[in-house]
């Protein structure tokens, strides 16, 4: 019973990027580029924006069950304020 | 000429994405899983590493010398540490 379930389930490798929405300001991003890259003399970079990644190893029996489990979890969890940020879901690819 | 010059540059949208190595700890991401994921009951969820993303805007003629310029700054202004971090850089698209 319990070979057939693991038999059933694939590993797959899901990212989830949260990011300040536009209209947010991104203390951090702004930081960098004023203090870092344009005072490095990098004048062709016009905006940097930090975003955040979690990457995950899910067990699931397909893509489509691997991304609804994990945005669950993130409205469940809280682990982004959807008031400022957008959490994006992204199936990276099934692990062999 | 200002003029001219201005035509043959496009805006890129290209990420820098930093995350440890594999053999480095991660205990950002290592605490997300077993205070916050295992203990909400997700236990299909077997890895969390975490992950930084700078979103940049790049001014530059084509895609390859946005990124030979954007992966150039990396290590000149050691936006990361190659001892215990890898970088990488996707040109993301063009910006119309």
């Amino acid at each position: 019973m319990v070979f057939n379930y693991r038999l059933s389930e694939k590993a797959f490798e899901v990212l989830i990027t949260i990011e300040n929405k536009n209209f947010i300001n991104d203390p951090e991003g702004e930081t960098i580029l004023q203090d870092l890259v344009l005072k490095g003399g990098y004048f062709k970079i016009k905006s940097v924006r930090i975003a955040k990644v979690l990457k995950l190893q899910v067990n699931a029996k397909n893509s489509l069950e691997a991304s609804k489990l994990v945005k669950k979890m993130c409205d469940e969890l809280r682990l982004f304020n959807p008031i400022v940020s957008n959490c994006d879901v992204t199936i990276l690819r099934k692990k062999e």
